[in-house]
Order: structure tokens, then C-alpha cells, then sequence
């Protein structure tokens, strides 16, 4: 069982050394039924594959053994918070994905927009999934709804997806959903089975009567549904817990929530990963743990897209030499989760993990990937582990007792 | 960390999916001092290696690293029940492995016949080891003890052995042993710290008075020694936590039991595993989860006859093609504990396991055994860890947060 953070905070020391962790989203995967290989068996992988004989291998369970994880709790996992104890909410986790910064007691709330009949019927969940334009429209008409002594904000997603946050005092998010999840009934009205709760469920259902009268003109997009109501979790931050000045480089806005959400700073990058090096480079004197966020290997494995997968991987390998010139003196190498391309989404096979630092034993593994993580030094552990591992390779650590 | 029983059941979903689980009992082995290869290593088994090469194989813990298992913790954490959260006692136990089917409020204690001496010592805790037809006849005597408001049931096991289950309202079953476990003193009276206990304890102690005076006449079965009361455990069933419809095919009643004691249905079987194999293929459309008990490897480990437990595997390999032809989603084959010839009873080493479906990564093994499965994807992992990965290989688990 990987220590608790309580454990971790007395023993971590701040020192110059420098951790970069690149996390390559969907890195894992299955074989393809012809070769016999994963994508990353597959793919041409010259410069990982020189560090790994070298290196720490194993492969890590993003949540337990058998658990397929959202990308919230596995990134969670691998800064080394437990996903059991610390639970980030669907509502918080579209608007971080939408970048809206939360703060300290917004409610936030994943919405749909959809269609009712004339009796108030659901008839599409999804308002015939209306144009990213028509919800950003339609989000605009739902932000002037004014409700007293509470501030909306109305972003949209994609399609007929967006979300909701109220900001105010005393606002508690232990909320019922409103989608039925399913069509031929009307949308549920907002309960809690907390009597603290008594306000909010007034005030979301304010909004929702409010929200039926602005869209009634707005067929098929004339209601809205409303579920994973949620506050942002209370996380101690990276810096308190390891005592590390973090950085996160990354393009997409839920990814640089979550490092938020952990205390990390952010770059933005709008590029690919060697852009991504490039502000690696330009802010490297300035943090000591850097978090690389590549999204396009979990993209390529969602859309079943096995080449492509390999193409991203084979992309970051070219580029990976620029990071390894700055001499970091702990690089990790793995994945969220593993997303096969043969299953078209998020998985539970383990992620293949790499530490790289001047404190390994050597291995007999040639070539980074599924098959030699299986049987290397580090074997089959908790992707909580994977902080506490790069720490003691930094030096960061003191010993345990005495 | 396997995950809470309430998160799996948040995560799981019905589909028409099918798994079998095989468990070869007590399959775990040690080398033969002169070839150095263990029961399973041994053994030619083609059709169990056939599929190890595309399978997930890894070791695991019934309990945690070092612990000996009894078969009642060994077989929960094969069904994802924390052994250390869901406690069967010893009279629970023996209940089940006479097949007595126990109720909600029952109270269950493991008896043995024993003698004692003029002045009420005990000289022969074991009676001599009476036949097991002359303990059923003294449990018949015994079973016409009348106590007010209680029903009465003495079974008989094995020579001198036998269980008792009383039937009531409010029995409590928090009592101390009466068995001293030594000779020279007399038998403890039952007692309790719990005060709710007292109407018990009188119960259990007019019981055993009474028991005294019919065995009087009896010599060397002259008194009996009770031990172990303890009430069934409260334990949320399969069907609620998994949402599967799950069945037992099963010889010997204890396993029978367990399986009961976690919602399966049961199919009994009086032959061997090709027996088992023609019951599967019958209920194989009524069930999606199906749990197969193979008892002789451990009774052959427990002689201490290593070739006949090589046998017993052997034969199960021989008609594991019965099996695959029926083409199920996932196969887990797998012991519920180690049962070495060579220490001729339960041990603590790791259990080989084998999860086969179409979403495994390929593996370099080419035997299932426990030196490959030691370096197999699965690594060394508690047996709580393998219901989550069946139901994933399933594809009956949603994604664990967003």
C-alpha cells in the first residue's frame, strides 16, 4: 500500500534536482490481431528504447486491477492522490475541461440540452445533438438568468453538451440528477437528502423553471437536464505534500485543471509535443517538477485508430532526445490509462511506466513497451506509487523512521 | 487497493456476457525435491497451456503475502469479499459442510464427542475417535434435546465430529468455547462479555447439561466440547454487487455453502470435472457467471501424494476443451489456496491464475504453472483483484469516475 500523503509530506525535501514526468495519454493497448503487437510494440521507438535498459520498468494499475478510469481520478493517482479519497465530480470536471476556474464553494453541474414534448415528455435526450455554435448561443440566453444573491455562469461544451456553475454562500452540491436517462418521462425536479440542502434545491430549480421559460421558443433545444452536481475537491497541493514547484505543459483545458486543481502552474501550449519541449526549455530554470501532458495517442486509440496511435507515439520518441538534452535527473515515462485502439476507449490493462534516473539497476528490457514492463524491476504497482518512486530517484526523499 | 464492494457495485452492468470460473482447489504446488518442478508443472496439461500464451496470468494472494488460508477467507476473496470484512466462524462453517442450510437469527458451534473421567475431566478430547456411524447415532439422541422457544439440530461430520445449530429468536453468538483444548481439566462452561448474551449462554449451558446425562451411558463418547458459535455473515449477494445471475457447480457441501452465503444458485454434481462439464453445458443459458469447484487436487495435496495431484490436474486439462467450446466471454482458471503434497496441507504461496478473453495481451509463456505465471502480466496480486478484472475482461464494468 503506497504511504499516505500525511507520510509523504514528512518525509519529502525540497532540492534542485528536477523530475520531468511525461505523461502520454492512452499510452496502453492491445495487440493487433495480425502482428501480434501493441501500438507501442509497434511503433519505431529508437530513443525510448535506448533509456530502458537503463531504466526502472513496470506497469501501473491507474486505479486498482480491473478499474477503467476516467481521466480525472487516473491523473489524480499518478500525482499521487488517492481517486478512492479524493473524488472529482462530473459537473467540476466539464468545467475544467471548458477552463473555467472554479473557486473554493461553486456548485458546478454537467448539462444537456434536449427536447420535450407538449406534456413536458422527454422525446431526445439530446436535442438532436443541436451545432457547438447553437449551444453557445443558447448558453448566452441561459447566463442572463438572474437568480438573488447567486451568480450563473453558462458555458458551452460541444454539441448540445455545457455547463453550469453557481456561485454564492452556502450553496451544498449533494444534488439529485434531473436527467432521467432516458426518453417518455419528464426531467426529474433537483432533490437532496440533506435538509442543508433545502436552498440549493430552490435555487437549481429556479434555474431550471427560468431556463424551460428562455428556451420554450428554442425546438428541439427546449429544455435541459442537469447531473453530477459537485464542488472542487479539497486537494493539498504538490508544493505542501513533496514540496516541489510544479509546472504543468499542456493543451487541453481539462488537463491543465486537474494540475490546477493540485497546485501546479501551467503553460499552455497550442502545438504538439515539440512544442511542448520548447516551453519545457524556456521554463526549465524556473520549476523542479514538470508534468507533459500529450493528448493525441488517447484520441488516436478512441477513434479505434491504430496507426495513428503509433504515428503519435513515434512523433514524441523524435522528439524525446530534445528532453533528455536538458539532463533532468528523473524522467518518468507512461500513461493516464491505457486506451486501445480495439476498443475504442479508455481500458483497464495496465499503463508500461519508465524511471529513468542515474540510481536504476540495469535490465535486460531492449525496447520500452507492454511486454518488457510486464516482466521488469518495478512489476505490477499502484500508479500511486509512481510519485513516491520519482521522488526518491530525485533524492527528494528522507528515510522512514529510524 | 481492490475497490470497495460499494464502488464495483455502482460500476457494474448487465450484459449478456458469460465468465467461468474455474477453481482448481488447492492447485498451488511446490518443487519435487528430485525434478525441482511442482504438481502443475509437472503435469502434462496441452489445453490449459494452449491458451496461456494469449491469456493474462499473474500469481495471487488469497488473503495477503504469508497467510494460510482456511477455505472459507480463501473462497470470498475469489468472489471479491474481503475475508478480513466478512468473517465465517467455525460453526458457520462445519454447518455449511454438512449442507445444512443455515437461517438469518441461526447459531452454529463445531462439537466434538470427547471423554472425561469420574470426576468430570477431560482425558480424550477426540473420544477415541469414534466411528462416524456411532457419532450419527449419538447425534440422533442428542438432537431430542427439547429447550423452551429453541429448535434443536445435531449433525454428525466425521468420527467424533459434529455440528450444532440452535434455532430461535435473540441468540446471540458472541460465546466462549467450551473446549480447553487439553486433557486433565474439565469442560469450560460457555460464557460471554456481551450481557446481551445471558438468555444464551443459559441455552448453550442446558444444552450441554443435558447432552451430559444422555451420553452418560455411552463411554468413551461421554460428554461433547463445543467451540467456534458464531452466526452467518451478513453479505451483500453477487447478483446485488455484480448484477450477475451466478451459479455453483459443486460437489462437497461446504463449497456448495459458500457459494449459497454469496447469492449463487447451486447445481450439485456427484462425479468429476467431466461431470461438471456436462451441468454447465445444461444450465450454460440460464447463468452468466459460472463458478466450478474441482476438490481433488487439494484432497491429493493433503495425503501428501504429489502424482495423484498431478493426475487430477491432468484429468481436468483433458476435458478443459468441453469447456472453451462453449465459448465463454472470460475464463479464469485458478486454486482458491496452495495445497503443496510436500507439506501436506493449506499453504501460504502465491495461487497461479489465468484470465483468458479476447482482451488480453499477448505473453511469452508457453505453460501454465507457477514460474510463468510469476512473470505474467498480472504479477502478484491479491485474489479480491480478480472478480474486478473477470467483470472488465467482461466488459461489465463501467469507467470509474469521469
Amino acid at each position: 500500500m503506497p504511504p499516505a500523503l500525511e507520510t509523504l509530506q514528512e518525509i519529502s525535501i525540497s532540492s534542485p534536482s528536477k523530475i520531468v514526468m511525461l505523461v502520454i495519454d492512452g499510452l496502453g493497448g492491445l495487440p493487433d490481431k495480425k502482428t501480434g503487437k501493441t501500438e507501442l510494440e509497434t511503433a519505431s521507438t529508437p530513443h525510448l528504447d535506448a533509456i530502458t535498459s537503463s531504466a526502472a520498468c513496470g506497469l501501473i494499475d491507474p486505479v486498482s486491477p480491473g478499474i477503467t478510469p476516467g481521466s480525472g481520478p487516473a491523473h489524480l493517482a499518478l500525482f499521487g492522490y488517492d481517486p478512492f479519497r479524493f473524488f472529482i465530480g462530473r459537473g467540476v470536471l466539464e468545467a475544467l475541461g471548458v477552463g473555467f476556474e472554479l473557486i473554493e464553494d461553486d456548485i458546478a453541474a454537467r448539462g444537456n440540452f434536449c427536447t420535450v414534448d407538449e406534456n413536458g415528455l422527454i422525446i431526445d435526450r439530446r436535442a438532436g445533438r443541436i451545432s457547438t455554435e447553437k449551444c453557445a448561443e443558447l448558453c448566452s440566453l441561459l447566463s442572463q438568468i438572474n437568480l438573488p444573491r447567486i451568480e450563473t455562469f453558462v458555458r458551452p461544451v460541444k454539441e448540445h453538451r455545457f455547463v453550469v456553475v453557481l456561485r454564492g454562500k452556502g450553496l451544498v452540491p449533494e444534488l439529485s440528477d434531473t436527467d432521467p436517462q432516458k426518453v417518455g418521462v419528464p426531467p426529474y425536479a433537483v432533490s437532496s437528502e440533506k435538509p442543508e440542502a433545502a436552498a440549493t434545491v430552490n435555487i437549481v430549480n429556479t434555474f431550471i423553471e427560468e431556463a424551460k421559460k428562455i428556451l420554450s421558443n428554442h425546438y428541439p433545444a427546449n429544455m435541459i437536464l442537469l447531473r453530477g452536481f459537485s464542488r472542487l475537491p479539497l486537494i493539498p497541493p504538490m508544493t505542501e505534500i513533496y514540496k516541489l514547484k510544479p509546472v504543468a505543459i499542456a493543451k487541453y483545458p481539462m488537463y491543465k485543471g486537474l494540475a490546477r486543481l493540485v497546485g501546479m502552474d501551467v503553460c499552455s501550449i497550442d502545438g504538439d509535443f515539440e512544442s511542448a519541449l520548447n516551453v519545457l526549455t524556456n521554463c526549465y530554470h524556473l520549476y523542479d517538477f514538470f508534468y507533459i501532458h500529450v493528448k493525441d495517442a488517447d484520441s488516436a486509440g478512441e477513434d479505434g485508430d491504430f496507426k495513428r496511435k503509433v504515428h503519435v507515439i513515434e512523433q514524441v520518441d523524435r522528439a524525446f532526445p530534445k528532453l533528455l538534452a536538458l539532463r533532468p535527473d528523473v524522467v518518468v515515462v507512461t500513461g493516464d490509462h491505457s486506451t486501445p485502439a480495439l476498443l475504442k476507449g479508455h481500458s483497464w490493462h495496465p499503463v508500461p511506466v519508465l524511471i529513468y534516473s542515474r540510481w536504476c539497476r540495469a535490465t535486460k528490457a531492449r525496447k520500452f513497451c507492454e511486454a518488457s514492463c510486464a516482466s521488469g524491476e518495478l512489476g505490477r504497482i499502484s500508479a500511486l506509487d509512481i510519485m513516491p518512486l520519482a521522488m526518491a530517484h530525485a533524492l527528494k526523499l528522507k528515510k522512514f523512521g529510524a
